[in-house]
C-alpha cells in the first residue's frame, strides 16, 4: 500500500491579513465547538472599506450568505466589518438561521458604531443544528474587546476560522508600498457537513466598490472556484475582498494582479488540504473549441474518480485522462488530443505515446502535479486545481458513524 | 475501520443465454490474457437476428463500437453473428485497430457463412495496445468450431467475456414460452483501461429491426446508462439486442417488458461488482421541474464522492445528500425537498428531520439501499444505480504502479 509523504508543511505568510492597513482583528473560544478551540472571529475596519465577495452557487445556500447578499445590495460594497463563526455552518437552520446571522450582525454594528447593514457574516461547520446564539454573541463582545492591528491577532483570526484543516492557509505580499493579503480555510469535513471554503482578502490599494466587483468574479474564477477537491459546493462557500485604501496612490492594475497572485496561493493551499490529499494536481486544458468547453472538460477531469485515484497512485494513467476529455459533449474531434503529464508527452494523435513510467512515476510524487490536455482545435482554455483521492479520503468520509 | 461485508455471491440465473433459441455459442482462451484464462467468445444466430445496440458516449469510441455502427447502418440492424474478445479493448489504436476489428468480423463471416457486415464486434481490456491479432482470428475459428446451444455453451461464452469481474452477470427469465436472458461484463478495470461495460441480450419474441431499436434506447436508459460507478463512460462500453423470433406468437408488450426486467438485474449486477463496491444505491429522483433536472441532479448525486463515501459508511448524511441536489442548476426551489434513506425522512422542508440514526445507520448496511430526493415541485423524475466508495476502490484504482 503507497504511504503518503510526511505532513505538509505550508512557509509562514510575509503578510499578516491585518498588513493592508486600517483594519483590525481577533479571534477568541466562544464555546460553539466541543473542542474548546477559537470559534468567533472579527475583522474590523477603522471606517467602512470597499467591499466584494462571490458566494457558493449552491441552491442551498446558508443564512449568512443570504444576509451577506442583503446587506452587500444595500450598502452598494461599503463594508465596517466581518464577523464569522466555525464550528456551525448556520446552514439548513431556516428563518431561525436567518434570524441569528442577523443578530449576529446587529451585535457587531453596536460594539463598533456601524450600521448592521455594513457587517458581513460566515459561519462554517456542522449544518442542520441551531447556532448557540447568545455564546455566540457573547463571544463577539470578546473578540470586539481583544480587536488588535498586529499579526498576532490576524493568527487569532485565523485560528477561530478554522474546523478541521490540517494547517493554517495564510498568504500574503508587499511589494513597492502595495499590500495584499489573506486566509482562508477549508476544504475539511465536520459531519455533516461538506467541504466549505472561506477566504478573506484585503489590499491597500484604493479600489472602489464597483472596481472590486468588477474582478472578483475573475480572481475567484482563478482561484477558490478553480478548487475541485469534491464535486460539490458547500452551503456556505464565502470569499470576502476588501480596499483599505490605506496606500491611496497603489496602481489599480498591480494590485489586481497581486489579488490574483494571493488568492491562488490561498486555493491552492486549501486544494493541498483535501481531505487526505498528498498532492495538488494543477488541471491545464487549451485548445478547445470555446473556453466553456475547455471549462467543462476540465471540471469533468478534476471530478473524475478514476482521474483522482490515479494522481494519488502516481500513475501516469493517460487512458482515464483522455476518457475524461471524451466524456465531455463539448469536446469536439480528438484526433489531435495531446496529453502531457509533469511536461512528458503520453498521448497525442489518437494513439499512446512510449515513455519512462517509472520515471514519470516518480515525477508524480510531489506536491504539485501539472496535467495538459491540449486538444489542438482553438483557443479554449481553463485550468482547474483538484486533490487527489486516497485512503484517507475515504477515511475521512466515510468513518463518521461507524 | 468498516469492514466489507462477506463476498457477494449472486444467484444463478435459471435461463441462459442461449435459451431464446436460434443461437449458438462458445468461448476459448486465445492467448490475449497473459493469465491463460478464456477471452474470445461468439455467439451465433442460426440466421441473421434482428438486432439493435447502444454504445458509449464516449468521443473516444474505440474501433469495434466503430465497426458496429457501421455494420448496423449497413444491414439495417440484421446480425448473424457477434465476435468478442477480452484482454485488450482494441481502443486508442489508431488505423490499425480499425483493421483489427473488420479483420474479426470477416475471419467470423467467413467461418458462419454470412457477410461481414452481419456480424458485430466487441472488445474489452488493456487500451492502447495493439490486438495480438493472428491469436484473436485462431481463437475465433476455434471458437466456431465448439459453437453450441447448451447452457455451458453460453456459461463459456460469459466465461470468456470477464475481465476482473468478481462474479459472473447473467439473468434471464422464461414465462408463458416468452424468453429473454443476457449476460454481462463490468465495471472492472484492467490498467490502463476504465471500467468497460458490455451487455449482449437475447429474446425469442419476433421484434423486427426497427421495433427493437425504438425501445433498446428507453431500455438502455433505465438499466446499463442508468449505471454511475465512476463518472467516466468507457471507450467501448456496448449493449447488444438479439431478437431471435424462435417464439413467433410473444406479445411485443411483454416482451419489451421482459428485456427491461433482464437488463435491470445485469445493471444491478454491474453496480454490485464496481471496484470495491459493498452495495448498489438506488438513487430515485421524483417531484422536479423535468425528467431533464431530475436527470441532472441523479447523476450529480451518484457522482459526488462525498455521497459514495456516505453510503459506504452506512452514514446517513443527510448534508451531502441534499447539497447534491444543490448543486444542480436546474434544481429550482428547494424549499419543498424532502429526502429518504431506507424510506426513513430525514430531511424535509429545508430543515433536517430527527430520526433513528444508529437505527438507519444499521440498514444503511445491505446490498440494496435506497436515496429518495422527492423536490415536491413538478412531475421530473429519474433513477440511477450507483456503487458506493470506500478503502477497496483507491486500492483497485491507485495501487497500478506501486
Amino acid at each position: 500500500m503507497r504511504q503518503p509523504r510526511v505532513p505538509f508543511v505550508p512557509p509562514p505568510s510575509p503578510v499578516s491579513l491585518v498588513g493592508a492597513g486600517r483594519l483590525r482583528a481577533a479571534g477568541v473560544t466562544a464555546g460553539i465547538k466541543p473542542s474548546g478551540k477559537p470559534d468567533v472571529a472579527l475583522l474590523v475596519g477603522d471606517v467602512a472599506h470597499a467591499c466584494a465577495a462571490v458566494f457558493t452557487k449552491n441552491a442551498f445556500a446558508a443564512a449568512p450568505v443570504a444576509v451577506c447578499r442583503e446587506h452587500l445590495a444595500r450598502t452598494g460594497g461599503r463594508v465596517a466589518a466581518i464577523v464569522v463563526n466555525s464550528g456551525n455552518a448556520n446552514a439548513c437552520t431556516g428563518e431561525r438561521g436567518l434570524a441569528h446571522a442577523r443578530a449576529m450582525c446587529e451585535r457587531t454594528a453596536a460594539l463598533v458604531g456601524c450600521e448592521p447593514a455594513e457587517v458581513l457574516v460566515a459561519s462554517t461547520g456542522v449544518i442542520g443544528v441551531p447556532l448557540p446564539i447568545e455564546r455566540v454573541l457573547h463571544g463577539i463582545e470578546r473578540a470586539h474587546a481583544e480587536l488588535a492591528s498586529d499579526a498576532a491577532a490576524a493568527a487569532r483570526f485565523l485560528g477561530a476560522i478554522q474546523t478541521t484543516d490540517a494547517f493554517e492557509k495564510a498568504w500574503g505580499e508587499a511589494s513597492g508600498g502595495l499590500v495584499c493579503a489573506g486566509v482562508a480555510k477549508g476544504a475539511g469535513m465536520i459531519e455533516p457537513d461538506m467541504a466549505t471554503m472561506l477566504a478573506f482578502m484585503a489590499t491597500n490599494a484604493p479600489l472602489a466598490p464597483a472596481q472590486l466587483r468588477a474582478v472578483v468574479g475573475r480572481v475567484a474564477a482563478a482561484s477558490f472556484n478553480a478548487v475541485h477537491v469534491d464535486s460539490h459546493a458547500s452551503t456556505n462557500d464565502s470569499a470576502f475582498f476588501l480596499a483599505t485604501g490605506a496606500a491611496p496612490e497603489a496602481d489599480p492594475e498591480l494590485s489586481i494582479a497581486s489579488m490574483e497572485r494571493v488568492a491562488h496561493r490561498l486555493a491552492w493551499l486549501i486544494a493541498r488540504d483535501g481531505e487526505g490529499a498528498t498532492k495538488v494536481t494543477t488541471i491545464d486544458v487549451r485548445g478547445a473549441t470555446s473556453n466553456e468547453a475547455a471549462e467543462d472538460i476540465a471540471r469533468r477531469t478534476a471530478h473524475s474518480a478514476l482521474v483522482r485515484t490515479a494522481l494519488f497512485g502516481n500513475d501516469p494513467n493517460w487512458g482515464r485522462f483522455v476518457s475524461a476529455v471524451g466524456n465531455s459533449p463539448l469536446a469536439g474531434d480528438l484526433s489531435r488530443l495531446a496529453c502531457r503529464v509533469q511536461g512528458v508527452l503520453v498521448f497525442s494523435g489518437g494513439e499512446p505515446v512510449v515513455f519512462d513510467r517509472a520515471g514519470l512515476a516518480a515525477a508524480m510524487d510531489a506536491d504539485d502535479v501539472r496535467l495538459e490536455l491540449d486538444l489542438g482545435l482553438g483557443g479554449g482554455a481553463a485550468r482547474v486545481l483538484t486533490s487527489d483521492l486516497g485512503y484517507r479520503y475515504v477515511e475521512v468520509n466515510a468513518e463518521y458513524t461507524t
